[in-house]
């Protein structure tokens, strides 16, 4: 039995990155760059206004003769007398010898020509060409997350496709004799296997789509045949139940039997102590407890900063936020507890409802709060370490 | 020209909900329930062990024999009497007879007896029979977000549809001459479309899977007609340019020509001030500024909050954060302001490059700080309010 730090360092060091694809940028959301992205153009690529108004030289003269226009999408490099303006528009671009535009609310109009009622600085509401970013600068650092806002850089300085690391194929293996396929009738003893659904669920939220559910029987062969498939065939591999200490729990074996090397087994924590890691080439195996409460918790904790390494994120793990004790925790059991939680911007309070077994409080929290192992009593108005989870 | 508080309220109140469509658990991540839902199932069915262990009747005794095994599935009733036990396993049917389950580890066992070196108390290690919900107890409320949680704990009581809010079907409409599809050379005077690819993934982040883009050229006729087939066929427009001030922007007299009410029309704030918000019966109408880094401004300030309305959501705008500010903020423009920021657990820091043009700043940036209209000037250390965008 390791302690939850161990784990996650052990982890951390066994998942190695996805490989590479290149990817169309309208279709790269959510995925990390595999390189670093240099502009392959000036931005703005001229001076570009930035109000509706005029172009002009500045200068005393609050008269001048507009002679031309220019629209959005026009290039008419237009010459300009002192006394003589362009009637210009956002984004359009400034005559290189302008040097100032007045918005054209600071201006009376006429047919044919302006009186500036309020002058404006000289080079006001110019974009200096290149303002944003210079060719070849560095648009993004190997390892950004593509966000909706980086999309938008990279298309705007015509950037069509990027080379990301690949997302994990994600198989999820579901165990146990007892389980019953909801919709069905419950026979006695028996309960609705939910475990499945969720986890593709979860994975859903941490943008991973390829995964894929496969259920067997409780027996060492029917999973060793079904693993040794699955390994071949997929990145991450979530195997659900028959990883707890009895006798029927065979899904070491059979992950063991299929050359799966085993990196650790049981973590001193609660819920959630009975998880098998291993790998077997660069294939990540989880075994999650059967509980769904503890399978959910060794998602969150494990198996999603498994995946964001593979994924080349530049931080894995969920981020640690601070809040203050809204009453006492007791830890008696010498175990890292992640306790059911909802958090605000200042407290954090333990929800009802802690086992292992209970879904419903999971629904209810936004935070995992950590207990660590050796805290006995931390008392109301401490300080504690929680992992968000909404 | 209204305030961005008076604008919210508008957009509040003039977005309906979609209307109801009832969809598979397992496909309704992301999704918030439009009815209260109750369990069809009392959960657990059976008083079950939450340990692999021994089941008995508690007493002084230390020494038991072993007459039967339950395993997770079965349901066998055995009898049992005072110096007799089960061996059980997790999950698994705890007999009528038994009322304590002793944890293996606990025990010392052969072939068909055990010994208890450390005795649980009376009642340990038995999940009671309902125990997470009763028969017709409320298992969510109308308006729930179904998150990874919320859809294990539905399947865990066999249900298998649930009726939810339909999500919105968004068109992108993107008007500018001056636009050149990235990929595409660079004509002088122009500059590549970003922002039908930028509001896309920002639609995807917040669970609109279902958007097109539709392109048409600068002019009345044309975006007049597209318009027309538009507004019938989505429940949100988002316009991409051509409404601010100047006289090519026709965008907001295709809108009214369609029988589209103005709702508002340029809010003051900055970046983002000419915007128009309107309505063609359930369909809303976002005209936003073209300008990149204005349009995911007000695409996270204003469109977050109408989509969340119309799917459903209990709270529909950005939480906001409170963080102390890192430097001075000037702000004499009398308007409010939405500046590119980094937060942290107790700090936010402006970033350089607030240009409503720039979109650098904002694949950098993680929130989006308000400066209201009338703060002179905060001073470092101060409280702020701020939107995370991460």
């Amino acid at each position: 039995m390791i302690q939850v730090t161990e784990a996650l360092t052990i982890i951390a060091e066994n998942s190695s990155k996805m490989p590479l694809q290149n990817r169309a940028v309208s279709k790269a959301l959510g995925y990390v760059l595999a390189e670093t992205v240099y502009s392959p153009i000036v931005m703005p690529p001229f001076r570009q206004s930035a109000m509706d108004g005029y172009a002009f030289i500045h200068s005393e003269k609050h008269q001048y003769n507009v002679i031309s226009v220019s629209r959005a999408g026009d290039h008419s490099n237009i010459k300009l007398k002192e006394n003589e303006a362009v009637r210009i528009f956002t984004g359009a671009f400034v005559p290189d010898d302008a040097d100032t535009v007045v918005m054209q609310e600071h201006v009376m109009a006429n047919e044919n020509s302006i009186l500036i009622s309020r002058m404006p600085e000289k080079f006001a509401n110019v974009r200096a060409k290149g303002e944003q970013i210079k060719k070849d600068e560095v648009v993004f650092e190997v390892n950004t997350l593509i966000t909706p806002a980086a999309i938008g850089f990279l298309a705007c300085l015509g950037i069509t496709e990027v080379t990301v690391y690949k997302k994990p194929k994600v198989a999820i293996l579901v165990t146990g004799n007892e389980l019953v396929k909801p919709g069905k009738k419950l026979p006695k003893g028996k309960i609705y296997e939910s475990n499945s659904v969720m986890l593709k669920a979860a994975l859903q939220t941490i943008g991973v789509e390829k995964t894929k559910v496969f259920k067997v029987k409780d027996n060492l062969k029917a999973t060793k045949k079904a693993l040794k498939d699955i390994l071949e065939k997929y990145d991450v591999v979530l195997i659900s139940g028959g990883i707890s200490v009895g006798d029927y729990d065979f899904v070491k074996e059979a992950l063991l039997k299929n050359g799966v090397k085993e990196l650790f087994y049981k973590i001193n924590q609660k819920p959630g102590k009975p998880m098998f890691f291993g790998s077997k080439n660069e294939t990540l195996v989880f075994a999650l407890p059967g509980n769904p409460a503890s399978s959910l918790t060794n998602f969150y904790v494990y198996v999603y900063p498994a995946i964001r390494n593979r994924m080349g994120f530049a931080t894995i793990h969920l981020p640690k936020l601070i809040r203050k004790l809204n009453s006492d925790v007791k830890n008696t059991s010498g175990k890292t507890l992640f306790l059911k939680a909802l958090y605000d911007e200042t407290h954090v309070t333990v929800l009802d409802g802690q086992s292992s077994a209970m879904l419903n409080t999971f629904a209810t929290a936004n935070c995992l709060l950590i207990v660590p192992e050796d805290a006995e009593m931390i008392k109301k108005e401490q300080f504690v370490n929680l992992l968000p989870i909404d």
